[in-house]
């Protein structure tokens, strides 16, 4: 056990950066405001950063919000605090940053995934959660950092500090990957197929709390299950159900074989899965046949080929279930994730590693049971393909609520051992 | 063909009492100020009154909206030109009036009866609409009279008018019921088992336009079809549809089961039947499984035989599919209306008298084919089930847009015109 | 009222016929002991002959007997009692017989149409039932005379004789058809495809019985339902249900959704439609994904309008449940019958000629309540669509049982009345 | 490694006690013939038994023959050369029969389960298949040892002739169970209600083959799955589809209504689970509303608890998809089975002492991954809930073709290898 390495100056400004991004919440692709913060801050360092189309492929970003939304929050961040050099770059929800430094000296690509992104919640306005007490909740309605990505992105901004500071520790090459849109699963997809993992050798995700107590730190999640998420329209004919019931064709009727079909899908043997229909809504009135239904649909499987399976089955329900009522179908897939598992090899050394850091005083090489999905197993996928290392990992912190919760608050000390342990893992594996 | 018996000054009067309840329309239940301005006319006029629960049983409405919305239009009708002496009585909803004209002659008990409630519709408010062209569209929002219901309350009110200005040549006893809540057939059925028909001799409803032209009379319109109008709720478990599945009830496969068994409910050989989902809204978000879905169901049938056969088969689907899933169902019978046939002889009667009114080129006895269903059915059943005669008649009016259109409007001269042929039946019926 | 004009030796003579055809019963496309004797009485007469392909198209024959069926019951004809010069003409189920007499003088051509099969039923071998008491019960298991189609094919060749003896007094063309498989509506419109009733006239069909009873005669029987029979076949693909459940595609699931969207086919405004899935088979065993689901669909229309709406709902259903679960399906249109409403102008002169009969009591000219379907159809609508007349009438015959059951059997003394009342008409409409 | 403990004649004994069982193939509840020869084998070699009623509870057998079966059986049995002092005690079904030798010496109650029952499967008469060959086929059409049961009653045997010639070396008590019913795991419920293992401190049970190649031993066959097996039929109403669709209640909507149900029980995040409608047969003619459906189903869940899940839901399915078409539903459970996992403890120890027979070359402690079900976990469980030590072997053996296949022959050699290493546990064992 050594000794801290974040100094008082820093410990001050992670949690500073933490609580301004919480007050500015901004959901997927919306991270106007975050990433010109992010970009400012970056190249101030000197970095040198790559964003927007550099580091996404606009059309593989899935449930992208309309034009409307996003042009609305261009001129919301423009007129909170954005910083306006930058601001332009991330116009219709081109909100990727990656920052790069090229240390000189021989050595891998070692790369550090942060998510930026709030959730669409409305956070919680009362006594006894700390943000509304001291003053730092959402502006925004609806819009609530209740998962820690403010936290993360604040990690990313101390971690590059630190970085830059040490640079001569260091060798090979540092990648810093701010991604948007984590939530739903729809971000890190169009920044893996614009290449921004590519040439990465190491690759380390990371996760606030989910679970895991403050001062425990946790080397490789693994098993996140893989996830399709879909938005469906039925679209059919409506017509006046007393008068020519035989003009309609019935949305609700093909909606409702497709629901009992989704779910009727069948096990598989390689491994668990899940369908869920969420949400439907159907039809306008008492009397007229519904020519429309939306469904927001949900699979997942305990790996990649399991969820490939349900999906490629509940495209054939939700096909034939339209055939049969005479209606269409379209099917919009607003968010996937891969299953991922980490890479043995480098769990172990980030748990070696953590052992060094004052912060935890439980370190644990694996967290096996896995709740949900996260696309952070796109650049993990990517990396191993490649022939490289990626892990997911944990830092523990104590939550007020659980993630998602309207009164979610993390504890802020885990800031300073996030960057504490990531910057340990910098030296360590930079100069494997 | 005799003379007009509707005088220039009533005319007058005609149009503008159904332009001022046409601008302030109020929909089912919500009709306080439009009974309160009719009960204190024929209060004027001189007519023995009864009201609210003399004339309605409260348990018998159906579809009646919840106290927030009956209590806040209650303050709106007391700003806005109700008769502030009567509003009181027509607090919560109970918004029925009838008048009575005892002549102290040997005769029947004639009654006639007008609707007096709007729609649940935006009104159009563009040129070419006459309304908005002449100042008079609805005040308030999504409340509009597109069925004539105004044109009806106005021609109801004409009628008092000159049956009490005539009272020395009639007999018998002249009965003027207003009902509220025609639409959605929820109103009609709490008059009638308040007794409001049961000492009734002959029964006559009435309806402006209904496809039928200017200038046509209609004396007998044939066959409404019954209909029961059921909101329904399925209530299951929510749970994470990732991580717990087995812990939900899920609301929205009982409610796609039931759409499936609803549609499926057999044909019936004594005749057409019908049934239709018209709404369904289930579910919260895409991961969570469903505890909720709500429906809107409509069922109808040639006869009300046929309608209970396939209502009764409805609620058995309905529990049926509930319980499949562990869900608890609640159904709510918002609407209900009867199949009716006119009394063939009353039919007769009508056509000869409307054949001597100078309003008319034609005069139809029988409309047969009947294209939805009429509350006025349950008075029309409980005047023949005590032997009385009832029909259903139809006054002809070119319209600028179908009824339950945004654009709907009557020819404004069918109302002089339905005042003289119901006058003249007045006189017809209570000497017979 | 007339003197009978059929004399006791033909009496004798349809009755002895009847018992013949009844104890050696022949179900659809399997009647060629029937048809062979059928031919060579006709030949023996002197009649004009065409049969099989000559008045049968054998692709639209719906519901043909399996080539084992056909070749098996050809061996059992050929040793009970066939007439073996024209037996083959008869191998493979092209059982059709049209006798043609041209008087040379100038009139028009009048076709009657005889249905021969029997149906596949046990016949009742108790006491009571007087083809048991009088040693005429099938011979053949399972295939039993429970219509009455012996009877009609008995009266066709009484009409054949009279017809024959008289023929001086009549003018025009006399066409006789002898229709096989009107049973499951099979049988019809082979012949009506291939041209059997292109040039006729007038066209008469005739039902013994149907609820009518002996002593009365209808001219006209109106309103029978259009039709369609379907067999169905899902096939998907087995799989161990434990083992592996993802390499199955569920033939059962698909026709499990396929029932209920089946019944769930929306009702037309147009007249009354049906829908019924009979039966259903599927699987092997209890831990097996079905591969196999087969059904028996039947739909019916008021008018053929309506059915082909009904039927092509279905096709939409069937496809597209199938294509839901990865499965495929064969869909067989085994029976086809269209709606037809008989022509005023000749159910009136028949009305009028049935007077004449001394068989009759009542004489009534319209049945408007149509309980079932008909392929006499296919005649009808050919005719009227080339400007002809067409009816279907009945002649009354009390009944030991209902038709269809296995103690059917009817009043022998129906047969001569049958023949009096067609043969005048051949005298009445040939002349006209 | 020691020498072979089986001597030649017991080989050859096991050998002709396996044929002639292979003979005389006799399914669930029907091993009369097989249980009276091994009663009285048994008792000739001087056990004390128990049978039928003293070791089964009638009621709680599962999917027991209907009793036209069972005695037409039993006279088969008469007929072909059961032990018919003993024959009489199994009439009915009660076909278990348990052995138990009481040494006299402190020691533990050891016991043995060996299942007698055939599969109702057509065996293979055709070259290549051995039985064929060498002339034992199964007498009985249909019925056939497929599985190997006649194999695991000749070790029983072998084991039992062992035990007591070696009974001076033994300690305790030893048990030798004979089961019947195993397939479709039906019998051993029956036995464990009835108390045959509430006194038992160690239980075994063993299997040949099931994929285990010859000279290998599997000490501990881990996770069978839990499992229900249930028979339904759906009772509805019958009507005329075209003339009277109203009257029925139709059993194959709520079948196909339960089959889309059953597949769409959620999954249970406490392991895998499966449902399968296997069969479903429902209706008798094509216009007839059919009234009665009958399923055949199966469940299974990884642990006894998601098995309990699937199966109570599947209840409710069942139950609420009846009522949703008016139709009544029976449930007949016709076998169930637990999961169970062996005793760690008492696989290190099986394990042991198979590594000092000379018949294998491959001692493994665990087979992890379960394909099916076995109703010997009733047994297991009992035991193991009463403190004792349970597992379930598996003595290797070559295979012609799969279980439950037609052409299904196992490697003789193994029932030496199955009876040596059993016994050589029963000397450790009950002297532990």
């Amino acid at each position: 056990m050594t000794e801290k390495i974040v100094n008082e100056n820093l410990q001050n400004q992670l949690i500073s950066w933490r609580r301004d991004l919480h007050k500015h919440a901004e959901s997927a692709f919306l991270e106007m405001r975050t990433a010109s913060l992010v970009a400012s801050y970056l190249e101030s360092l000197g970095y040198g950063l790559q964003v927007a189309g550099e580091v996404m492929k606009a059309d593989e970003r899935m449930g992208v919000p309309s034009k409307e939304v996003l042009d609305a929050h261009y001129k919301w961040a423009e007129e909170n605090g954005a910083d306006v050099d930058w601001l332009p770059k991330f116009e219709g929800g081109m909100t990727g940053v990656v920052a790069t430094l090229k240390t000189g000296k021989p050595g891998p690509v070692v790369a550090y995934r942060f998510d930026m992104d709030a959730l669409d919640i409305q956070e919680d306005m009362s006594d006894g959660h700390i943000p509304f007490e001291k003053g730092f909740t959402s502006l925004n309605d609806f819009k609530m950092h209740a998962c820690g990505h403010d936290g993360h992105t604040s990690i990313g901004l101390g971690l590059a500090k630190m970085v830059m500071e040490q640079k001569e520790k260091l060798a090979g090459t540092i990648k810093l990957i701010f991604q948007p849109a984590e939530e739903g699963t729809r971000g890190a997809k169009s920044m893996v197929e614009a290449g921004v993992v590519d040439d990465v050798d190491v690759f380390i995700a990371m996760h606030l709390g989910v679970g895991v107590p403050s001062r425990e730190f946790v080397a490789g999640n693994s098993g996140f299950l893989a996830t399709t998420k879909m938005d469906v329209v039925f679209k059919g004919v409506a017509s006046h159900a007393g008068g020519k019931p035989e003009e309609g064709r019935n949305a609700l009727m093909a909606a409702s074989s497709a629901v009992l079909g989704l779910y009727g899908i069948p096990r598989h043997s390689g491994g668990a899965s899940r369908v869920n229909v969420g949400v439907l809504n159907a039809g306008t009135g008492r009397n007229i046949i519904p020519s429309k239904a939306s469904m927001k649909i949900e699979t997942r499987g305990e790996t990649s080929e399991v969820n490939d399976y349900i999906r490629s089955q509940a495209l054939f329900v939700l096909k034939g279930a339209a055939s049969m009522y005479g209606a269409e179908v379209e099917v919009d897939i607003v968010g996937e994730a891969k299953s991922s598992m980490p890479s043995a090899e480098l769990v172990d050394q980030l748990a070696e590693t953590a052992k060094t850091s004052p912060h935890f005083d439980t370190v644990t090489a694996w967290l096996p049971d896995a709740a949900g999905s996260e696309d952070a197993t796109y650049f993990m996928e990517k990396v191993k393909a490649n022939g490289g290392l990626a892990t997911y990992c944990i830092v523990g912190s104590d939550l007020a609520a659980g993630h998602h919760n309207e009164r979610f608050d993390f504890d802020e000390a885990s800031l300073e051992a996030a960057v504490d342990v990531l910057y340990r893992s910098v030296e360590k594996l930079s100069n494997a």
